[in-house]
């Protein structure tokens, strides 16, 4: 018996967790659906079909994990919650302010239902804070540090688009090598804004439009540009397609930590991702999860999780046996 | 009401979690256990007494998580379940190749007491295994490495130590640039033994040893050198007393995997420790881990325990929803 999962959304994200459930022998696909008309999705699994999204509820016997692919700023908010009533769900909520209203918003829901929700579930939030919360539990006295990078920020890229005068534009955020070294060193510096990353920007101009203009607006734009180190590179658009049409990303979380009875011994613990597709990977962490999300409601817990409360071997497919014989 | 903390042998890795416990507010060093005259002993901590080992399960009601700090040769196959009959127990047993045996020991005990026993809690295993777990979870079609160092293993040392005509010895396990950098690229690449890395040796002969016969003696033993690249360094007792005199250690797991329907796109997750002290690393792991048997416990969870089963908040002090605010 494979876990059934359905597809909620199909963006990239959605493709994504497509994709990444043929790498997982113990799931299948078996309905996607979408907000569009779904006689236009031309899906990449064969013979699974796709249902409009008011269709879901309908297919709730059929479905043991429902997987979110949906955008944090307006569709999770309501769909998590509302699913959640009817579905186990998993999905990748990423405004990080905004997480515990929508933990208490899906747990309500879930609870009620007598299904599970992992809200959060990627690289950041996700595997990133995994990783500063045990670096932190296990060196109680330090600091954190997260570094994002090198890859593509969706959001600065799109905040450039809408400067008058450009066509097209894709914005890289990079770590700087020399506030890395530092805080690998162990000297746990103080860094600014300014110190840790640099934003590299290609723009694809309209015809005639004032390049001086636009450089200008782009780097004393406030909140995305103002307190870094930019630097912008005029392209064309053929330019742009060959050279700059991925969606990678990564970066690094880092603990600086002192042990000894003198705190005379530093220790660093370093995670870090170099990710050729960011959605992608993150539908791979949400499948990972979606496995979580099943076994937690076979067992009849209930109730809204993050990446912090799931028994990590709960997202494995290997048995636990082999998992103490093979990789412990 | 802190954590009661019993600290079960008392060597560097005692000494280790005498420190760590310092560091964490919720938790109390209540006794030392040891099976040396208990008056030779020195804490470094007022007013915590000092037992001997025989005396351990008289104090059961005043512990609340044992430590076990023993070594895994003879001491913990023994003491962990012996233990667990009587306590929630943590230790760090690292003979990989035993640990099925071990857990089944342990678990036997633990859940007969109605206890909990986390065990081959520390960095690998350990934090390494978790690591393992995750990567391979979330990236199936991949490859796992792993790399150790720069750091002194203490069985090299002392492998070289038993040759005749060395005085003193201190080994390093070196990984090697080229094959991290590989690994690091995406390629997956293939490496035997001798690629990844490499043994340095600083040896202090005895006066009037034969030198070129203790280098050659190294260089071929088996299992221990004659798969690496080695290199034999000799120096006096001051210099290795000077310069050799830590016990540092490290090193990195990495899992190269691919994605997309095609699996047109790699991605590389790498966890890396570089540790001043391996013994208080591994202390800090587990006085961690002891604070997720606390909880376990208090939860009427019983049986053996390993990080891949602990659900990581357990691990933090922080509270739940503090941790989904302030790190998710």
């Amino acid at each position: 018996m494979k876990i059934r999962i359905g597809i909620f959304g199909y963006g990239n994200l959605g493709r994504g967790v497509e994709a990444a459930i043929r790498q997982n022998n113990d799931m299948e696909l078996v309905a996607v659906f979408t907000r569009r008309d779904p006689a236009t999705l031309k899906l990449r699994t064969a013979g699974v079909p796709v249902y409009h999204a008011d269709k879901a509820v309908e297919l709730k016997q059929e479905i043991d994990v429902m997987i979110l692919c949906g955008g944090s700023a307006t569709d999770l908010p309501v769909q998590t919650p509302a699913l959640a009533a009817h579905f186990n769900v998993v999905d990748s909520f990423d405004t990080h302010a905004k997480i515990p209203e929508h933990y208490a918003n899906v747990d309500r829901a879930a609870r009620a239902a007598g299904k599970v929700g992992i809200i959060s579930v990627g690289w950041d939030p996700g595997m990133f804070s995994l990783n500063r919360l045990m670096a932190s539990a296990i060196l109680p006295e330090g600091e954190d540090y997260t570094f994002w990078g090198k890859g593509v920020s969706q959001g600065h890229s799109d905040a450039i688009r809408r400067i008058e005068g450009v066509a097209d534009a894709r914005q890289y955020t990079v770590p700087v090598e020399a506030a890395l070294e530092a805080v690998r060193s162990g000297a746990a510096p103080k860094l600014t804004t300014r110190e840790k990353h640099t934003r590299e920007c290609f723009v694809v101009a309209r015809e005639g439009a004032d390049l001086a203009r636009i450089e200008k607006e782009i780097k004393e734009m406030p909140n995305y540009f103002a307190d870094y180190d930019t630097t912008v590179t005029f392209i064309t658009a053929e330019e742009l397609a060959e050279k700059h049409s991925g969606i990678p990303h990564g970066g690094r979380v880092i603990r600086s930590g002192k042990t000894g009875f003198e705190k005379e011994h530093s220790h660093i613990i370093e995670y870090s991702l170099k990710l050729d597709s960011n959605p992608e990977f993150t539908a791979s962490v949400l499948v990972a999860y979606a496995r979580a999300a099943y076994r937690l409601s076979a067992e009849r817990q209930k109730g809204c999780r993050t990446v912090l409360d799931v028994p990590p071997a709960y997202i494995s497919a290997v048995a636990p046996a082999v998992l103490r014989k093979t990789l412990l």
